[in-house]
């Protein structure tokens, strides 16, 4: 065998390797045990434990930085490799990864990113990410609904703001703050404090939080039908309608022959009588 | 070319402007910078600002008047465009708009209606305008529902003002204060506070509020299953249910034909061997 | 025309006058009337206006009387008038209306006896009557869930008085204020606050908490989506497939005739070469 | 008759009264006495009661192990009766049961596991026994929406102990008390106290709120419409689309012999013509 024919057997031995369950398996356990070091350096822990988890951070972020270079080198398509939103993803929080955390200044923005190395059991698991894709592919259609509710939310907290800034100034402040506020009221969160506190300088403001509880579940509320109704004929009965079409093509095609048997037969007797 | 010629070519362009891409951008742009200027009065800004916010207030009031009467002018069918919900409520909120802001009394009236200018970017944008008809279509579906909603509110309202009036007078002091507890209860807002306070004096009161919260919490899951079920038989199965039935028409016409052909072909075959 | 027929005629007549948009008006307007008073009682009114509703409400109750005699009297199938539940249940609240005020003891049974009469809005009007038989056709359906409810608040109850009655004994006293604690954590009503608490004693409490809260938010939304499919399954379909089993029969039919009519033909056509 | 015969009948007549209506409303009858007994421990009661309440307990626990013993001699497939779950359960409650209640130790462990006697219940019943089968049924759907769901809660555990540790310890101290701490969050419970507490030090925080919100509401929503669809899928138009399939089969069959026949019969002509 030649050199190069070894070198490409090596190859792909090396991509066996990367699709292996084995390797899948160790990469995922690395990423749990990532998440776990991150969960234990919340807790206070003596300082020699601290110094291990220092240690095993920066394995781990090795580790991570070895394997996406391996599966970079061992991608046969390097462009879509890098155009993949999951391997950039991956990409950056490794890079992340880097920044040192004795550096006073970005230690904070270190650790940050170290938590998100979390997220890499998402881009790992083909479930997670079939599931993360399928939920983003809901929020476009929730576009429109998510304005129309910035626009409520707008105008009420804009009235609010207009009103009620002299009762609470922490609450309706401005229209910023006052959409917190009714943000607050849409979860139902000791709402009736905020209310009964304008009531007693405008006694029909209950009827400013009335109509915008109203209004804003009953967006909800028919948002979520739509969002079920959308999925539902999109998804649902696609597969089945196909089958039952296909049979009564079937049986259509079959009629067809029928006929066409039948006038061959009519043009034969006709043919045979006119003999 | 004649001037009459001359002009209604450039009233087709005034329609052209009217229906172009770039229009409806800057009307949208111009609405967009006219919730911002409601939304940074509410902050505390330097008089310069204000002053500024006030001509640009002004400015914008301007250029809506002139954009209505543009669509106005450059509408083919007055009467229709003065008939449609959408049109009628521009004009109201532009006119509105037209309170002068200096005048102590109505400012707060003029500030209320520019706050509604914000719903133009509704009756601009078609895909909102859409959204918007479907929910009011959903109303009257509800009607009902709403009348049994409201009459057990009032009965259960009644019973507390009753009862419970001597317990707390500001949340059972007339049966609509006590509504509007009882909406606070529906919500789970705080719910048991009210409840121990009234089971001091009355032991047995907690099942005046679980029959309600089991009540209401009944009644609203049966219209949510309702609505959906309402709004699937309505839409989804209908366009495949159609097809469905087009394509058994079209076996049945087909059968037809056969049985036509055999009938044809029976008819020679006797009258063949009658000869 | 004979008396008899006169007053047959007569009672024809009345039974118009029963059937009428008219009649169903006014009583809905009385019973409407009827509310309206009953809370205008919770109010702080001067005597001479409640001397007057005083008045208001016997005039009421005395049409009520009058009404329901007469739709019996009107009635041709008398048996069935009394055990129709609506007419048992507007019977009822009419005699329990009967009830005087002044007499001190039974005066709060006599006022709850006439909320209930805002109640007969719905044996009344037939769209409400519908609506509460289709909510009463949903209750069996959930029997089995709420039984298996009541069994996971019992075991919940009985553990949390075992274990968390020294913590608080408003709380978890018994086992049956335990379960209306429980109904309280169920609703989030400030569960928190009954966490925090059992949570100093036994530091593990909250996964009583959490897996409750699991447990019965998994029952609510299981049952949810269950009533959903099998009001579905029932209502939606039905219609729809038996049009298309019904049109698929048709096409069997036809089938069958063409089939016949072969039948024939080849019969016809052996027998004429046999001739 | 010989003995042998007589043995079986009398074993017949044994598994005759196991499966009869009236030992199961035993059954269930015992189960609820226990279950009231349990709930009665609860509540401060003379000793006299307490006392006859202790033998009731052990009669039960009697009345369960003769139960359970004969069940299984009964059962025809001893092996079958011990691999099926519900006995299994049935047989550790029972056996637990038997931990005496006064040896002080196990004390708590022995009421409890008599607590556990109620959910016999759900082993009696078979309808409750079918639902429950249909609970476990729905688990696995929603593995991988768990799985996300804690991740999401495990990276904003991380971040919010990160940074708000120092603002409230007993909210924020470590990566599972803000686990705690965001499930709060999630259920709506006082979660603006939580927020409000952190924005003093971090203004922008209400951002980690309303995103963790919005991520765990959007995720927990599109899980919801998922379940409604897979179950719908699977379930609802499966025995409808079966049934149509059948007779579009029934159809094309019907239509083939059609063919068949006129083959046959063309077959015949050109014969009796070629005679």
């Amino acid at each position: 065998m030649s050199p190069q024919l070894n070198s490409v057997s090596g190859f792909e031995k090396l991509r066996l390797i990367e699709s292996s369950k084995l390797f899948q398996g160790v990469v995922i356990a690395i990423i749990i045990l990532s998440a776990l070091t991150i969960g234990a350096k919340t807790y206070d822990v003596p300082p020699l434990i601290e110094q291990s988890l220092l240690v095993l951070d920066n394995a781990i972020t090795l580790f991570f930085l070895v394997e996406i270079l391996f599966r970079f080198g061992v991608c046969t398509d390097k462009k879509r490799f890098l155009l993949d939103g999951w391997n950039l993803f991956d990409t950056l929080v490794v890079i992340g990864s880097l920044i040192p955390l004795d550096n006073s200044e970005a230690v904070l923005l270190g650790r940050l990113l170290r938590v998100f190395r979390v997220l890499r059991l998402v881009s790992v698991v083909p479930e997670l990410r079939f599931l993360i894709n399928s939920l983003l592919k809901a929020i476009p259609r929730m576009g429109y609904i998510a304005l129309l509710m910035f626009i409520i939310f707008y105008i009420y907290a804009a009235m609010g703001s207009m009103f009620f800034a002299s009762v609470d100034e922490e609450l309706w402040g401005d229209v910023a703050i006052a959409m917190l506020t009714l943000f607050r009221v849409a979860t139902f969160e000791d709402w009736t404090d905020v209310m009964y506190a304008t009531m007693e300088q405008y006694p029909l403001s209950w009827l400013f939080y009335i109509t915008f509880i109203f209004l804003t579940a009953f967006v909800f509320l028919n948002m979520m039908i739509g969002a079920i109704l959308e999925v539902m004929s999109e998804e649902q009965n696609a597969k089945q309608a196909q089958k039952a079409h296909d049979e009564r093509d079937e049986i259509a095609r079959q009629l067809q022959a029928v006929q066409n048997q039948l006038a061959a037969l009519t043009e034969q007797m006709g043919g045979g009588r006119r003999d």
